[in-house]
């Protein structure tokens, strides 16, 4: 197997739309794609970085690993994805090798890409998502507005919703520092 | 100005013989470079991935700033950086958003590249450092033996060398998961 580039880098962050106005309007990064992460109760945007992406990622459930991420220590670099030319062999070279797996079989991430984490124990200290691309990946993606991706992990989620709601939007008024007003993604500009 | 693509991922380390255990042995990536970056008081390996680099950074200065970091929060993603066609359009654009620099003035950071810091409180806990490519830009890079690299920070800084040596040695050992037998990077396998 090879690890063939970095996909992307993760960023947790309470709320979306106040970092673009980081990474979006003064980087000038264009968001290209929206989604949600059912299984860790997030929603993501990706913005371009020639070839490469950031990715941002905000809780939706409070007792998701990333909402935990952000009470212990704020928002800041969360995992980096490298993209491998055959993940199961990857895979089985990390357990050949002791490395531990946080998910022993690869499952679907967004844009139905097969995806596994490898347990930040392993990996000094940095949480890595392995990724192979596969036929027609990254086809289908597009920009869904904010709200609308973070009532449907509510909607299909096994998250209490009213105190989640109100925890969370706590959360996201308390981290913030800039006035950046609220916009959902599709006010971005595209791919250039 | 523009930001073009990740330049690399940083991630601080106690050891960084002992993290190409990982990076190196398992994960297969090519060390290209070592070096040090005598402001920040570490040694510093690189590591190709398809274009990108990871950078493991060591601390041999107690007092440097990635000394603290791994103190505080162990070892882990320390920095991303980001390329972009005019660092000074760039920090000038910084600037006028009110955001953050760690430094007022680029300077120069490990082959001759001039780079500058934004504040992680401007950039949501994202510690980002900015590059411009410069004619010549990773012509000199090379494979020196880290131990000779280690010395040369502790010679030429401002480094309390007996104290420093034995508390970073300690922080070294106490990090230590994975017996990876201590060797320079020379052993490594050249970039494919």
């Amino acid at each position: 197997m090879r690890v063939t580039r970095v996909d992307h880098v993760s960023i947790a962050v309470p709320d979306i739309e106040q970092a673009l106005g980081f990474f979006r309007d003064v980087l000038g990064l264009a968001v290209t794609t929206t989604d949600v992460e059912q299984k860790q109760g997030v929603v993501v945007a990706f913005l371009d970085v020639g070839g490469a992406e950031i990715e941002l990622i905000e809780p939706v459930d409070a007792d998701s690993g990333v909402a935990r991420f952000l009470r212990k220590r704020g928002p800041g670099m969360h995992h980096i994805c490298l993209e491998v030319d055959d993940l199961d062999a990857a895979m089985d070279r990390m357990r050949s090798a002791g490395v531990r797996l946080i998910d022993e079989q690869p499952y679907e991430g967004t844009g139905g890409r097969r995806i596994a984490f490898v347990h930040p124990k392993s990996a000094h200290g940095v949480l890595v998502e392995l990724y192979e691309t596969l036929p027609g990946d990254r086809a289908g993606r597009r920009l869904e507005d904010l709200t609308d991706l973070r009532r449907r992990v509510l909607q299909h989620g096994h998250v209490a919703v009213a105190g989640t709601r109100g925890f969370l939007i706590g959360l996201r008024r308390g981290r913030g520092k800039h006035d950046v007003a609220a916009r959902g993604p599709e006010a971005a500009p595209g791919p250039e």
